[in-house]
């Protein structure tokens, strides 16, 4: 289930990208209608957990991995949350003049994916230095973030015409760091449950 | 250790938000450096967590109740951060020209504060219909985020000087925004854990 919700999610963010750089409304309204699957498959994942520590009472390694998959799930909804919340703010930017072509947003949705598909293999797999690996990479979402910022910057104080598009903008890169965000949540629950030691916070990081 | 939590959560909002305020760069920055206890108790109860389960076993609304608790700590640890980002994108507002008086935002964090303690309140005290009021108030909140969105944009179309400091308070708003998303998560745990119903993505809501 959580296979399914992982790739329900990186689908959803890429068809809001997508829609967002080709301007296509009706691909665009799809990923806003269309949060449902993935929050029935969070509270399904949830219930199995609850069931599972009821009648099994698992221990140790099985135990953390439980536990740990509630907090997958939550993630995984989140980012269905965010996929909306691009696509909301896609169907206000594609109203407006382009201010550019669109390159830093579609590469920063590329990484975003990616650490979403590597972190989720990790916890599944158990395996932590593939984990430690989408910490790194998180860096590189923030350092897009920073440089779409200022970019848009110069076109705003330049052309009041861009602004309204321009902040839209801004938003959207900040949605697509955000996913960064829960991917690394992700990583860190898969080196939580593999050796039993909570990387977060930057709590025994490398 | 959740109380504590959300005690600091909240306290840490209203200092963000009273440093923007009145410009205070020594107050700002201290919301700034100050994650770290949160940061701690959320591994603290997540570790306490496990430990419950492990050695006691508890079935039903107590099962549910210590499953939710590690949800309802990463809401509060999310809090936490939602500050240092208001706190950080505060210190840039600072440096600028105040484009007006700030009241909206202000209010946002009265709202937002509010929702986080009864939420907080209604989830340990397992009473369901303090949560649903809680879920009431989240519309006010994305009202009031709309209203300083529209405002702001008049502002920054008037005046390229307001254009950086505008989109910082855009920011700022939407931070808040979130907050009132995560007090809306507890009080959903919180009539999960009450009534056993799921009532997140709008199941079994009023």
């Amino acid at each position: 289930m959580l296979v399914t919700m992982g790739r329900v999610a990186e689908e959803r963010v890429q068809a809001a990208v997508e829609g967002l750089v080709a301007g296509d409304r009706s691909q665009i309204l799809d990923v806003v209608d269309g949060d449902k699957p993935i929050n029935d498959l969070q509270m399904d994942v949830d219930n199995r957990c609850v069931t599972l520590l009821a009648l099994h009472q698992p221990v140790a390694v099985d135990l953390r991995f439980v536990v740990a998959a509630t907090r997958v799930s939550a993630d995984l909804e989140r980012i269905g949350d965010l996929a909306v919340n691009i696509a909301e703010t896609a169907l206000r930017y594609i109203e407006h003049r382009p201010i550019k072509p669109l390159i830093d947003i579609p590469r920063m949705s590329t990484v975003a994916q990616r650490m979403l598909t590597i972190a989720l293999e990790a916890f599944l797999e158990r395996n932590a230095s593939l984990a430690e690996s989408v910490l790194l990479e998180d860096d590189q979402l923030d350092d897009l973030n920073g440089q779409v910022f200022r970019e848009l910057l110069t076109y705003m104080l330049g052309n009041t015409q861009a602004i309204e598009p321009g902040i839209d903008l801004i938003l959207i890169s900040r949605h697509l760091e955000r996913i960064g965000d829960h991917a690394t949540n992700i990583a860190e629950d898969a080196i939580f449950v593999t050796e039993g030691r909570d990387s977060r916070h930057g709590v025994g990081r490398r």
